[in-house]
């Protein structure tokens, strides 16, 4: 067998401003358009690696915040890296870690060296730099490691959102340049920037431009779902995914529900990551191709048939929506067990539909009538 | 292929006081000695029905008291039973709910009639009687009814042993009496009766003697393991075992731990059930053959090896006590998924030793050897 190239993007179709295409790295292929469950604390939630697998899924997402505070890097490096920690052989995206500083760690102090922080489990005392992140990153052994990055807050003045910009793409090259210093790392993983600029157009053709000018394996766009509406969210993707090289792979990060997805895929976006299927997994809702059920509702108490008519997940094959009310209500492990089960099989299902409708031309008709279905039954409150 | 008969018990070998053998019913084979993983709710704790199969058990445990009080009998019954609704197709035996009235219910008050309660759940009132037990696990689809008694406390004065054993006893014939009247349910399923009697040998002898007049399919030793210790417990069951028909199953309610298991074969007993492994792989504690470890010792921290070098399991074949340790201190919902794995494992491994060794008359050394190993490893207290 030939030895597996380092990082190639291959695009197989186009429609639109859609594609569809291959990822290919050491650790295998990654079909784009691709979701990625979220690992925070090296495991996707209440999942086995097998599970995660089995849905569909060709790469994970680990979070550095989370694991360099626990269990740490330098102790995951000693293990033998991220892969053989959790048991997962395909590759991993990681994050670099300055989104979750900003948001979950105490007694923040941002300077243009990085972010000083105590940890929110212990109040330990930290600080991540672009340097530190790539370092980071590298012990874990991510196979697509993240610039570091500030995620600009919204709302943002527009001073405000450019003099973060300019601060991410100063990070973005001390970024590459802390990464390509990880000689044994960098020849084997890729690199991503990530584009900011709020939003405003001028400042994501900025933000763009530089992250071209220093080179990346893919491209981010990011200080998106960070509060904005999805026509917001989607008025932004119109005019900052084309300022991205085309022939690279384009990854809209925390993105998103279903339709937002969906949105994104026909404005240009090869990669997803969400915490949303498997923490909805955890608080017993469930996404259908008719929108997302909540099985807490009192009305599937005595339902007897599977979550989701049309899914063939081990969940929607196995039990009844009754018993999953039962589960969930009881607070039962098997329920967020079962739940995260069958929402990730969701997501990696809509995703191969979006590819297959893709390399089919039909993606325009394939995303109305999921607009379509979609919503089609309410939402209701749980009892 | 032939119908499966209700039920039959055949003893393959005896060693000492302590036998093995087969239990045959309508929906599967029990190779005894037997232990049954418990599913309180309708789950066995953080582990799909799969799982269980494939740890070796044979039959699970589910509870009356819970299962009564939600989802309910009733809406259980409308489901298809509790097979159907929770996806176990092998033998499953329920408990009458005596225990679990007692030791959770709010508000109770006992008299000939039964015991009046209201729900921990919700402070719902309801009553539980011999009759309205068996109609509870009639409804369930149980495959072995156990007798509805009073699970006596103890300590006890020998009056008040006495006094719950009569009373246990008239029970038991009203749950016989209760269960005959059910008559394709009583096609189709056993039912046991239950010792009662404490700690003193004249009264076991009156309660196996008026169990044995009013006649059942097997036969449990009640009103042990409840704060007794081992030494006392094994010499009560020094003579209340050999006061059980020979040829009909020995269950121990709500054992144990795993040398209260070795000691109690040794002695006769064929059938076990206990939280123990299931609760236990939540809070971090695993089993092996060298005794319990707490994972969230800090001395696993960076332990690359198994759980249990010895152990075949998916969770010592897949992941580091290292591993393990992080998930336990992070929370994650897969600590207890893989400890909970583990444990169902070791216990049934442990099982299968014991037949092996009856049926090859060296119990004996086994149980010997066993004691030996076992607790040669301190169970060092969690950082």
């Amino acid at each position: 067998m030939p030895e597996r190239q380092r990082f190639s993007f291959s695009i197989a179709a186009t429609d639109g401003a859609a594609r569809t295409g291959l990822l290919s790295m050491k650790r295998g292929d990654i079909r784009t358009p691709a979701f990625m469950p979220v690992g925070t604390a090296a495991t996707v939630k209440a999942m086995k690696p097998q599970g995660v697998r089995a849905s569909g899924a060709d790469i994970i997402l680990g979070n550095t915040y989370h694991l360099m505070l626990r269990p740490g890097a330098e102790r995951v490096a000693r293990l033998g890296g991220l892969h053989a920690f959790m048991g997962w052989d395909g590759p991993i995206l990681t994050d670099s870690g300055g989104y979750q500083v900003m948001s979950l760690s105490e007694l923040r102090k941002m300077s243009e060296e990085g972010v000083g922080f105590k940890s929110h489990l212990d109040g330990s005392a930290h600080m991540l730099t672009p340097e530190r992140s790539m370092e980071i990153q590298r012990l874990l052994g991510s196979d697509i490691v993240m610039a570091f990055d500030e995620c600009t807050p919204f709302p943002a003045t527009r001073d405000e959102a450019a003099s973060s910009m300019e601060r991410s793409m100063r990070w973005a090259k001390r970024s590459r340049d802390g990464f390509d210093s990880g000689l044994d790392h960098a020849s084997v993983s890729a690199l991503f920037g990530i584009q900011q600029g709020s939003m405003h157009a001028d400042l994501r053709q900025v933000s763009a431009q530089k992250l071209i000018e220093i080179g990346f394996d893919g491209y981010a766009v990011g200080g998106l779902a960070v509060g904005e509406d999805q026509q917001e969210m989607f008025r932004v993707l119109d005019f900052a995914v084309e300022m991205l090289p085309a022939d690279r792979p384009r990854y809209l990060m925390g993105v998103g529900k279903p339709d937002d997805i969906v949105g994104a895929v026909e404005r240009g976006i090869d990669m997803f990551d969400c915490v949303l299927p498997t923490r909805s997994g955890r608080t017993g809702q469930a996404f259908t191709r008719q929108g997302p059920i909540n099985l807490k509702n009192a009305r599937f108490a005595e339902d007897k048939g599977p979550l989701d008519p049309s899914c063939s997940c081990p969940t929607c094959a196995g039990w009844s929506r009754a018993y999953l009310h039962h589960l969930i209500k009881a607070g039962e492990i098997l329920g967020a067990m079962l739940m995260t089960e069958h929402n990730l099989n969701f997501y990696q299902a809509m995703m191969a539909d979006l590819r297959a409708a893709i390399g089919e031309g039909r993606l325009t008709s394939f995303a109305d009538e999921f607009r379509r279905q979609y919503r089609s039954i309410r939402d209701e409150a749980a009892d």
